[in-house]
């Protein structure tokens, strides 16, 4: 592996436990869930995004997070798949989406914009073109991903913008997993132009 | 959910479980993974792809594979997440690569073109501009995904292109997870122009 050529893109992403909803639209926790922690921290490092975010305000959910990532970070598996310790490092653990934009204003020294995801358009505010180009402007910019049937509306109201969901044309459905919605977002938002 | 308002696009996924290469550049075989099967299924669903190929010589792995399908499509998964099985009736299992062109064959009447993917971009063939081309103009295409450490050199052989990697600007880190690195490939070949 080389080192980047270039300064990494001002890019955050938090994947929130809670609240989030359910099926039935009822706001709920939920459980980590292994292969997001990692699928999206590999993802991340890819596209060279800052952080990672793991967010539930579970302290034992936190804690199993945490040994997950020291685990591949410092553990056995740092010595077997060394690689993976350089994705899982990018990941952090918070209790709630103010802690998130605490922590990257420590590290920028200024609020990131907050950027709401759905997979439904009712709520959209901004496409990812214009989100593009936001970032390649140097704004920081967070992005919430959500858990479960997607994020609860308190979360939605406390946004700086919600972007357009991933919406391939005739498609009819729109239920990706949460770990191809991220890898799908960063390649639009930091992917070559193609 | 709506009909669809467009023909499908001539496209087909298969998920190779061997020959694959491990860790050690070894060609073994690697076990099916629950959500390799559900995440492509979805994205597959999500992008309008034909088919998503499950491919394993070991007829045990097949087995559980055709168990995990019926579950979401006919048994108690299809009453409580009924869009699961919408994603996992696209997925049909089988041995090997010629299984797979041969089941395309039979579908379509004409042999696909078949495209292999590789985390390293030194036997690329093609780009993702070229092979989006080549979907649109109505070929059919069929791309290879190798489990494990990527795709055993008799399947590049074998394979009529090498799709170049998923590779962002300036990254140094091509460790995407297959589920990952599938859907941003279908949003790359299958998604809209932006």
């Amino acid at each position: 592996m080389n080192e980047p050529t270039t300064v990494a893109p001002a890019l955050w992403i938090a994947l929130l436990h809670h609240p989030v909803v359910n099926r039935e639209g009822r706001v709920v926790a939920t459980a980590i869930t292994n292969l997001d922690v990692h699928d999206i921290a590999r993802a991340a490092r890819t596209y060279r995004a800052r952080g990672y975010f793991i967010v539930t305000p579970i302290e034992r959910q936190r804690a199993l997070a945490q040994r997950i990532v020291e685990h591949w970070c410092e553990g056995h598996g740092a010595l077997r798949v060394p690689e993976r310790g350089a994705a899982l490092a990018l990941t952090r653990i918070a209790s709630n989406v103010d802690e998130v934009i605490a922590s990257v204003t420590r590290e920028t020294g200024q609020r990131p914009h907050v950027v709401a995801t759905s997979a439904h358009a009712d709520r959209v505010t901004i496409g990812f073109n214009a989100l593009r180009e936001r970032v390649r402007s140097g704004t920081s910019v967070l992005i919430l991903l959500g858990t479960g049937w997607g994020l609860a509306d308190d979360v939605f109201s406390g946004a700086d913008d919600v972007l357009e969901p991933i919406s391939p044309p005739g498609s009819d459905y729109n239920h990706l997993s949460v770990r191809c919605a991220a890898a799908i977002m960063l390649d639009r938002l930091l992917g070559s132009d193609g």
